[in-house]
């Protein structure tokens, strides 16, 4: 890799080490690219859980002590709470620093944690495509952001160099780094994930008991993310209002779409439809694998 | 248990050894079910396959030669064909045989095979709930149908006896039996299953390229159904068009009202939303282990 020669960091401080935040302690120690890790928690039993898996050298629940001597900090929690700890850790850290969060929405959040950065961090946002419906340090793995795409979302205010340096940081990890705009960000993200959330919820909201009973395999996969942590996703889903509200419409019409087709019995329309949703959907999950080895 | 002693058979024979055919035979040869299983297939690749892997004792091409000693025949082949092959087994078989589909729909092709078996054979239709998107006789397995529920759906014309001897033989492979009407069946399985693939098939289809690109885990398990086989499931919604239309216009209802909720930034009602699918979900498929060992 030719990086821009930021790693190692000295100190790094990430504040919230559930799942996301204890995988990146834990990458980063495995591949020795801090000096220090620092875990900034909200529970003792969460700190010490951290401790105990090895995601972070020390933790502590205050958060302007756990960042005082960070040259780069890490905001890992509920993207609902990132604006409020995003001011407080600019007035704790040393001016000049690196800023990044891991929300899964960027639009508002940026706009927020930019204006919390204010003049003296330097704040590009972070979304690595990584995770799962589980939760906590306790699921943390080192290996979690190998082979995952990590969006980066520059805006015309952010600095070139923390762009650079979030760049090399993710692919550090393992990560293929994308660059795109909060907007077109929050564009994707809404349909790739939000709209899968919402849809997956309204089948089980609709299924009588007598469906839930017989519900397989199928019903069970097309499901899956509805039992992700209903707050995080309300929280999720009412900072990419607008951008899902547009996903929401276009899955509309692809439903009306099909309901004429079945009104009229059009049966070779039918079979178009589903073949090209299994051409689509075979194509990018065979090449998985492969995608996931090349981290150009 | 306590059967009512039709079991072992004499000879069975399997019209259609795909999957689920594949996997009756073997079930039934390892648990000698049957004195000897005769499979038919359509092609001469797929009944070398079913012999080498020990789903039949016996194979042909013929349908007339494989069923002519059947005391019990089972319809695994695809929807769209069983009633045609339905009026061809019932003048082959022995009179007074028994005769079963496995199809996943059920109320046009029940009245199409009660019709094609007449008064020479005893009709009564199932649907075991097991099976993947994976297909043909390779992926056969004797223990496909432990823990899975199967429907069986008779109707006001349906002679007793035969109900009571599926319903033994689906036990004896290890399947909880449930009887329902046709159309009771049809409108839980257009919820349970086939609303979930035409959503599935609507998310990929409205994805772009970008939006591909960056599908993670939660993306490819909702849509994995999507990847089933277009012709199947193109005769499976034809066949239960009218439920699926139903079930489909209180889907939509459900995405009206989510967006209604978005539109008004009702936050709460929105997070109760994602709580009430998490609770059914997590209900349901946590308690899925104990019920697979309830086979009472």
């Amino acid at each position: 890799m030719s990086g821009t020669g930021v790693l190692p960091f000295r100190t790094v401080s990430i504040v919230g080490v559930g799942l996301i935040g204890g995988s990146v302690g834990l990458a980063m120690r495995q591949r020795r690219l801090a000096q220090k890790v620092v875990g900034v928690g909200r529970r003792k039993s969460s700190i010490e859980q951290a401790l105990e898996v090895g995601s972070v050298d020390e933790a502590t629940l205050d958060l302007e002590e756990g960042v005082r001597e960070a040259e780069f900090t890490i905001l890992a929690t509920p993207i609902g709470v990132m604006e409020h700890l995003a001011a407080r850790v600019a007035a704790a850290m040393p001016r000049g620093g690196l800023l990044t969060d891991v929300g899964s929405t960027k639009g508002l959040l940026v706009q927020q944690l930019e204006r919390a950065a204010g003049g003296s961090l330097h704040y590009v946002g972070s979304h690595p495509m990584a995770g799962s419906e589980k939760r906590g340090v306790g699921e943390a793995r080192g290996d979690l952001f190998e082979g995952a795409l990590c969006f980066l979302t520059p805006t015309p205010q952010s600095p070139r160099q923390a762009v650079d340096a979030l760049r090399e940081f993710w692919r550090a990890l393992g990560a293929t780094v994308r660059l795109l705009t909060p907007t077109e960000h929050d564009r994707i993200v809404a349909v790739a994930s939000h709209l899968p959330h919402l849809v997956a919820a309204a089948l089980v909201n609709l299924a009588t008991p007598a469906v839930m009973e017989c519900a397989g395999s199928g019903f069970r996969d097309t499901t899956r993310v509805a039992s992700g942590d209903p707050r995080m996703w309300t929280d999720v889903c009412m900072h990419n209002r607008e951008r899902l509200l547009e996903a929401l419409r276009l899955f509309r019409l692809q439903v009306d779409t099909l309901m004429d087709i079945l009104e009229d019995s059009r049966e070779g329309e039918l079979r178009a439809w589903l073949e090209s949703a299994k051409a689509l959907r075979d194509h990018r999950f065979s090449q998985q694998q492969s995608k996931q080895t090349d981290r150009s």
